[in-house]
């Protein structure tokens, strides 16, 4: 009986992980770079981070060169912490901001000018980056346990940019150096 | 044999009812009215939606009236049709839009400021409202197979309300009458 129980489970065990790395290949952005880790960190981008719950939503606009609107998504250890506001998020967190263009949509704006005169709609449009936040306490204890990487069209940036991940992140400490709220 | 893996079976699907209840009940904002039905449509809040995917981020801007970030999420169903481009959309998918007021975060702007002068970083607020997309092509054969709801803090809105729903929506024919695309 045990030994059943015990094959059933990894059965079922194998069945999701083959799950999820269908679900993860179905999307050509991962598959782009599946082993090109971030210096300093060796941070991969996660399989499947697509189909991850959504934390919140942000835009950042510096006038004449950054004009994006943002998502960032959390895997299940992650959505759990913020939930329940667990701090520090435990090891294995795994938080994902994605930044993409912000584009005005001339479509929408003809369709809301009836109802809402004046009305600029704006949509995400092509992807400018994606930062990865990895929790791991020991591993990367010297900088507040996260390990962090920033990928451009799945490639990680360089040693330089990724020397100022943790400095941005300093002053988040007392919120476990994560900028993000949970969006209601 | 048969009978012991049928049992485990049972007992895993069980398992897993039980565990998506759990993550449904555990927001506040689903238990506020569970049965309050859109007029018209009959549409109520779908359990769990907030662990839905992602399918975009938006920005609408009606200066003066409404200032918001949106993101938008789908069922398993709507995910499914996105990403294999099916249209219409199978029935039984479901789009949610999630709308906030956009708030300017003095923190991070402070944070920002040192390498990026003049930046503007906004989040998501409280939320204003949330729009429910719901298809079945029977039910709704009049409105292009969508039911609508539209409900703030839990509460489904008025018919004149739900009565603009499809004259809205009915410009985005060729799209199945969905605005938002999937975000990259």
């Amino acid at each position: 009986m045990k030994r059943i129980v015990f094959l059933l489970v990894a059965v079922a065990t194998l069945a999701g992980f083959l799950a999820s790395r269908t679900s993860a290949s179905s999307n050509p952005r991962e598959q782009a770079s599946p082993v090109e880790a971030s210096p300093i960190y060796g941070v991969t981008i996660p399989p499947g981070y697509r189909d991850w719950k959504m934390i919140a939503a942000a835009q950042l606009l510096v006038p004449g060169k950054i004009d994006q609107l943002r998502a960032q998504l959390g895997n299940d250890i992650a959505i759990r912490a913020y939930k329940e506001g667990t701090r520090p998020f435990p090891d294995g967190s795994v938080i994902v901001a994605l930044h993409w263009n912000r584009v005005p949509s001339k479509d929408n704006n003809e369709v809301l000018a009836g109802p809402f005169p004046g009305a600029q709609s704006f949509l995400v449009g092509s992807r400018v980056n994606m930062q990865i936040m990895v929790k791991d306490s020991k591993k990367y204890a010297a900088t507040g346990g996260w390990g962090f990487g920033d990928f451009k069209d799945g490639k990680p940036g360089d040693e330089a940019l990724h020397k100022t991940c943790f400095t941005c992140h300093e002053p988040a400490k007392d919120r476990d150096f994560v900028f993000t709220h949970y969006a209601p």
